[in-house]
């Protein structure tokens, strides 16, 4: 973020015809997208563009979820037939679907709002090895490079990451352990709603994957890009990998990228690792019910705008938080400042 | 609420393609607002009308706030400029923007977007006695109503409140100790910002407030409709009494109302005292940084959708919450269900 930038923004705000500080926590949301995108104001985060990354894991054999794996496929089809809450809160919001598949462990067919981006059908259990190769995480890397960078010459103007991937707060737990050093006990929760036995298995399995690849929770996070690379390829998944890739691509255009739950809070910290200076132009959009998500927000140093127990995904947190991002910035553009409206400042 | 609506609707949630009560808070407020309209799912809450009741407050002259009095009138200004905050606020959620002057202590041209309806030149000081006749409260209490019923007739199916008066949040203390028992240290905040002298200040105002007029906070409640118009008028603003009738309004014709910030609350404490039911069709747009707020929302039994330290009142905080209200409906409408969408369920 622009030092100079930043301190403008700071300043208009106080001249604004409002209390200091009276917005609260949307004061430092247009502030910083501000400094983000190196002007002040900066330009309205509009329209939106939700990408849903999609991608089947191996460790869903390990009993950690109710759902079948087909459910990814399944949801596949609702989002392209607009039937899921995504696609509702979008309609809601103005935003634009794209379904992609990067991982899904069955073969679609082509059709409209679809990008067919398959790396692997599904990721290798990370409960026993790499989820990925690495030349994996770098193809799923680059297919969210690649999304953000064709969604905004389409002319979005925020991206938000969306994802569905039956599993995959398995894979959001291991990550969020792995890069943050919280314990598999306090990172893992119930996902879209597990029972107590299934719960300590899924807490089982993160502790294996951890072990099994070498990356047991300590109190250092890994260090640089080569080792956040090396974590996202073996206890991520290939939407995880993909969202990594989009948050980069919305920050080297410097193009907002509101961040949804535990999926993308837990890639956001893959991102970081491989170019910290992208979590400055990332917004996270809602906590979620999900324990590691808090973990994963505290360590990125980020703020949620919603926080309503929505443990959901597909991007429905980013979705909602929209219109707050939109305001906080709107703000900037259209309100008077104390001069120019003839309003008296306060007696200090 | 209509008990057999509000079961049809728990069950409509519930076949919806997305893991059960995955969305959380959304889900009350749509199962709630389903309730209240009598009809599942409830109409979709759109368009949305904020209007702002503005008044002035005699309480002034005891020193509860740096900014002087003149600025009520001065914003009123800024609103029908369109330079306020809820201004841009409102352009960012569709919301029209009626000002309604049911107390400013000045006279104001006709202006388009401004309802002339003023009861008096502000309230009299509450610390030595009633704020306003019987009379008075009756009166801005019917602005209210009337406005809401204008809005509605001109397609509005949201009501958002907001007010504005400098000085008002000490008459929101009052009214929140009157009717809840808060203590006046624990309801009486910094408002727009004052420093620790002023806040002791307004914390004494409060206390002579409630004495003055025999409304020394107790564990009970004011029961009744009576009790509640006698508190009203004692302690309350005529922006207070306009935002009660408001919400009568509002709730009499099962339109749903999002509340804004501690003045909405104080006067949804006096509209449920008059008609207990009319909470129903009340949505808690935000919390404020008020300490008085959240006990006002206890009471009320109200969770906040919006959580971010805004401290402005206008109706900001129930503009932002709108989006919001509108995503739980839209889900309602919109998502399709497992067996439509030929989506499995999770085995249970």
């Amino acid at each position: 973020a622009d030092p100079a930038v930043l301190a403008d923004a700071r300043a208009h705000q106080e001249r604004l015809t409002k209390p200091r500080g009276a917005l609260g926590v949307l004061e430092d949301v247009a502030v910083r997208l501000a400094g983000a995108a190196g002007r002040s104001p900066a330009p309205m985060p509009s329209p939106a563009a939700l990408a849903i990354f999609a991608g089947d894991h191996g460790v869903h054999a390990q009993g950690v979820t109710p759902w079948p794996q087909e459910v990814t496929t399944q949801m596949v089809g609702n989002f392209l037939a607009g039937g899921a809450v995504a696609n509702a809160f979008a309609a809601q919001v103005g935003a634009s679907v794209t379904v992609v598949d990067v991982g899904v462990a069955a073969d679609l067919d082509d059709a409209p709002g679809l990008l067919r981006r398959k790396v692997a059908y599904g990721t290798a259990d990370l409960a026993s090895g790499p989820a990925m190769t690495t030349a994996q995480a770098v193809a799923a890397l680059h297919v969210g490079i690649e999304t953000a960078r064709a969604l905004i010459e389409d002319g979005a103007r925020c991206l938000i990451t969306g994802d569905m991937g039956i599993a995959n707060t398995t894979a959001s737990a291991a990550l969020i352990c792995a890069f943050t050093g919280t314990s598999p006990e306090e990172a893992t929760g119930r996902g879209t709603g597990i029972d107590d036995e299934t719960l300590q298995r899924k807490i089982d399995v993160v502790r294996r994957a951890l072990a099994a690849n070498g990356l047991e929770p300590t109190s250092h996070e890994p260090a640089g890009a080569a080792a956040g690379l090396r974590v996202l390829a073996a206890v991520g998944g290939l939407e995880h990998a993909a969202i990594a890739g989009f948050i980069l691509g919305g920050a080297a255009a410097r193009v907002p990228v509101i961040l949804d739950g535990v999926i993308a809070g837990s890639a956001a910290l893959a991102a970081a690792a491989l170019a910290p200076a992208v979590v400055d132009h990332c917004v996270a959009g809602h906590r979620s019910a999900e324990p590691g998500h808090r973990a994963a927000l505290d360590h990125l140093g980020l703020r949620p705008l919603v926080d309503l127990e929505l443990r959901l995904g597909e991007g429905t947190g980013g979705l909602l938080a929209h219109p707050l991002v939109c305001s906080a910035v709107r703000v900037m553009h259209d309100v008077a400042t104390f001069d120019a409206a003839g309003v008296t400042e306060k007696e200090i």
